[in-house]
């Protein structure tokens, strides 16, 4: 048996793909699959996903690029068993491999500089915000508890080729600070793109490409609209979705 | 005669204010507009404007809010003297006052932490970036020939209260170099708006608040779109204009 208790397979519409998640715990949300759009891997490039959770985005990464090897780290053991079950539910073994492994520990779990592309949807609470969650795993998805966002840029730093791209998710809340940490880290803010609800609301995700040693020119693009009206996504969500 | 030869009178649109203009020189621009409508300036604040060449922001400005007085510094003695015929032509000297000098020269001109409220349209075009206009003060207009954005921003600091806040329109291309010119001066990000030509296109104005002294948090508005279909403003824009 492929799913242990407490377990439930979702489709991903994307190449027939399935996913392992558990029913009460941490499942992937909007951000990985926005986040998978956003990214771009190009024809044979190596990409790792810091904090992959249930393995989500290096499994639509391999489904939607041409990209060579994908790599998820991930620190919770149950998380990246459960990942790599996945992994091998869509026969990609060859493809796309779970490490479990901590994002502090990135400079001597990789060689450095050997990804092309990095992609990240860290926790995005600081660890003095908000109430913890009481479930410790998606406490760790959520908060700070494990790694903050300096930790996750340092990894992305030390794995990235020159020239390489970070693609991130986030809060706006935060974006000021994730942009100087990116450039603390000499990685170049270069793309952005918000995430907005409804059309007239404020943005709540925001998707960032920074380039290792790049350039200081930035765009920022045409921004994601979630819905149209309450409950009804847009044509573009639907897109990004693969419906 | 209030108007010199070569100038034209235009209708402003609020509270039947007019407003002085070269006919063959820089003319103000929607982004002077844009930014009248993203500043906030509460009852009773004093507004200083950097830059301010034909006084169209203090001028709008004084016609929006309830702010008590209203500064507009410009480097260039022609514009300057112009300004100031078109704060006659509203009858406002007693609200509005047009300086003659220089944006590095602000610490000295101006009572340290004396405003409430600093806005800005400052050139955006680095001096080594696209063709100079060959006409001077457009040139000063719109490169940055005579003062860069660390200047602006530096001027802004000084000129604010703690407290205060600098409302600034700029290219989102340069985006990270004014966050981080802020960040030095202790002028904290707090909130952005993105204003795209059209819904599907990247942005090519952004507005930004920051205050003195602030906290980290920033919030992403919703986007200005400017144009409906070519040619017709969707009715936000027209709302800000007034029509």
């Amino acid at each position: 048996m492929i799913i242990k208790e407490g377990e439930r397979i979702d489709e991903l519409q994307r190449n027939g793909y399935r996913i392992i998640q558990k029913t009460n715990g941490f499942c992937f949300g909007m951000d990985a699959v926005l986040l998978s759009g956003f990214a771009s891997v190009k024809p044979g490039e190596k990409a790792l996903d810091l904090g992959t959770g249930t393995g989500i985005i290096p499994i639509l990464l391999e489904a939607k690029t041409e990209g060579s090897h994908f790599t998820g780290l991930e620190i919770q053991a149950e998380m990246a068993e459960m990942a790599s079950r996945s992994v091998a539910l869509n026969r990609l073994e060859e493809k796309v491999s779970i490490v479990q492994g901590d994002i502090k520990e990135v400079p001597t779990l990789f060689e450095k500089a050997s990804f092309d592309v990095v992609t990240t949807n860290p926790p995005y609470m600081n660890d003095s915000h908000g109430l913890k969650n009481p479930d410790l795993p998606k406490a760790i998805a959520r908060h700070e508890v494990l790694c903050n966002l300096e930790d996750v840029v340092r990894a992305a730093a030390s794995a990235l080729r020159p020239g390489g791209r970070l693609y991130m998710v986030h809060r706006p809340r935060r974006l000021i600070e994730i942009l100087m940490a990116m450039k603390s880290q000499k990685l170049e803010p270069k793309r952005m793109k918000f995430v907005h609800p409804f059309a007239d609301k404020e943005a709540n995700m925001v998707l960032i490409e920074a380039v290792r040693g790049g350039g200081a020119l930035m765009t920022v693009e045409k921004p994601i609209i979630v819905y149209k009206e309450p409950g009804v996504y847009t044509d573009e969500i639907y897109d990004i979705y693969g419906y």
